[in-house]
């Protein structure tokens, strides 16, 4: 009989050779309430061309591989990218994105301790966490509220036209964009998190648009949002769609009453 | 590819040097029933002007930062504050409280040893847990019952005022308030768990009272219970705001049925 | 800040020093269906006079004390007692009994792996495993069915009056008493289980006692069952009651039905 | 007072002493939807007379014992088999198979690393896995769809008669059929992963039949179907009989309906 312990169920795998980054901020951005933060940080891969350089497993996400286009499979995971300063007032960046937060609450912390593991490593000092806050409601011009580790952070970020609303969130922020504050603030780690308004029903790309405004003049990187705005008016279309399906089926059911 | 082993999920982070205390009590109020516990401890924190000497951040707490009234952000996690004696007749006191008890079972058992590491290393020989008693109906004038580490202890809280009642309660007790006492006994150390009868459907400072009149019987620590009177009857007046809510309710849908 | 890892969570308590056992056989009967196997050690443990040498606290068990009839508490937990043969014929026995099984299944797997730690640290080779098996209706005279981990061990048994039929349990056994033998078996131990017919709604003492009747036999150890005679005849009173109450129940409701 | 931590929870038991296998590929069928993996994989140690070398048990499985048609009982596990190729285009093979697949998101991840390292132990570098993919509706000519972890694979398994359907699944694999290829090809391994397509509502040989016509002209072995056609008409006149009750307890409601 041979007895075997398990150890490798949380993995990092760098893509190439480690990147040398000076003072890198991190900017996080996982899936959520109207995917803003994953969508956000999406685009800015996208429009940056940031380089993909560490992949995250680990056994708190769901066991499963989604399959890509070509039939090839791949493993749900987390993903951090770099990119570089380009001007002086730019700051070297990671990003984060992934297909899944930690499925349990000790997951979330787990994978948030590596991810701040991975953020020193490269010596981030200040993260940037995006997310999205439900209203529940349709909302026209998404503002941007935010919470920070130190009241100068909230004194700076305030200026830049985010907004502070006591008590609101009411229940704090859960998940991967306030735990990383929260245990960042442990480890002497500045952060801001960002959360666009957001109706909350669908994946909302006016929302993202809203977060990454308000990022483009922190990080000072010139960013196209032209394309946020098109995904935005086509999940519009999309929503009015489904608001005529609804009121159509109701009226339906009105006439039947009438009739009946 | 570089493999990642967390550990570091539970953090104790001292304010500061570590206070030098004399064979010190604890007494602990986390959130449960009526929130009796955690009103009677920070009700004493704030009167007795205890100082905070240590917090306690673990993965069995939701992952969740709650936002100051300054937009700073703070984990959430479980508090310690100690109070040195002025008095011959008083013991210096270590005081727990906090925002969550542990999410599931195995994480009460974890974060009770973590704080029983704790007081032991202080010195603790004796413990006061407090929680509440749900009756599940209102109750004027609640009454305090009691469960001991041991025989002697039972008799001797008997003459306080505090009640035993055989069978009562018919469950035990669940959490963390039972956990100290069993996994306490099973080290040696003494204690006794206090549970003020309260109705259980709001926060209950009346229940939180009674309490900790009796707990000053113990400790010879003077405190000024009135604030507490003050947000029993605030209490009392949101309550009964809500039964005429709901008898109004009620009326009305009865002369809906007598029209109908 | 410090660091706190946990690893006390599992504990073993010897009360007084450990007895010398030669080759002893265990008699496990946790709560389960009928608390069949519960209700028989517990009988066994209180007519031979066993002796209670070791408790069990794990972090698998609720977070949860007993209040004592005496006011004292006590942290739910599985137990260990040791009986020594008193004729040529007999074995000395370790019996366990307790509060509660591991919650998860996981907690299962490893208590089952303590509980044979502890036994094959006292030499035991054969195990006897109690517990119910639920009919869902009422019977005059339980069996006994039974499983072992040999084909020996299925002859001898058989011989003693206990039913083995082909496809019941249908779904294997769940819990304590299945995983004893699994697990025991891949450590090179005997074991036997014992399914006392219970239908499964009361606490059962008449399977109980089927259930010791072939235990009796096995162990040369005379046992007076009329207590369980007594307390079955209780039990039965009850369910009669119950039956009552149902029945006048319905018939009131029938009753209703046509005045209607 | 005596700790005890616990480890052996995961065990792998070999049978004998380990084969001596040259390149072998590893084929998993492991319990899932349609039981179509399960199925294939059985059938193919039935028929090809392959010999069990391995059983793995885990606390992540139900703590469960299945009781055999002697009595004796057996703790419910997964189970390694192996064939020696007997002919020049044939390779060495492991199958996989199963009682269960981990019960947990983690349980699963810490099954498929257990599982792998016995496949790189033995030198595995390709893998077959094996499952159903659940169409909710009946099918008459079951297709195989596939992922796979290299297009240079897609490419070649294509020219096989499996199919790929971009965006089928759509939500991916979940289970050990994919973990297995998703970490597999973290360590560098490749792999295959066959769905049988099926309705998902009984055992469906037939789509486990459809899968091993693919699986056979990758491993070039003759086998027999001819027994899993038979299982698969036994499998359609119980479908029919069930069809048929419903139909009729629907004609009967029918009636009902136009007599009342």
């Amino acid at each position: 009989m041979r007895s075997v312990i398990v150890v490798d169920v949380v993995t990092l795998k760098y893509i190439g050779s480690k990147p040398k980054l000076k003072n890198p901020i991190l900017i996080e951005g996982l899936p959520g309430i109207g995917n803003v933060g994953k969508l956000a940080v999406e685009h800015l891969i996208e429009m940056i061309n940031a380089t993909k350089f560490a992949e995250l497993y680990s056994k708190d996400f769901p066991p499963q591989v989604f399959i890509n286009t070509d039939g090839t499979i791949k493993l749900v995971n987390n993903e951090f990218y770099y990119w570089k300063a380009k001007k002086k007032n730019q700051q070297d960046i990671i990003l984060l994105t992934g297909d899944y937060q930690g499925l349990s609450s000790q997951g979330q912390y787990e994978l948030v301790n590596i991810i701040l593991n991975v953020a020193e490593e490269f010596g981030v000092k200040e993260m940037y966490t995006l997310g999205g806050y439900g209203l529940g409601h349709d909302i026209d011009n998404p503002k941007v509220l935010f919470a920070a580790t130190s009241t100068n952070l909230v004194k700076s970020i305030k200026k830049l036209g985010a907004i502070f609303k006591q008590d609101e969130p009411g229940g704090g922020i859960i998940g991967a964009s306030g735990l990383l504050l929260g245990l960042g603030k442990l480890r002497g780690l500045d952060g801001v998190c960002f959360m666009g308004e957001t109706p909350g029903y669908l994946v909302d790309p006016k929302s993202a648009k809203a977060v990454l405004k308000i990022l483009i003049k922190i990080t000072h990187i010139d960013v196209d949002l032209s394309r946020l705005e098109d995904k935005a008016k086509e999940i519009e279309l999309i929503a009015q769609q489904l608001r005529e399906m609804e009121s159509s089926t109701k009226e339906k059911s009105d006439d039947l009453k009438y009739i009946g």
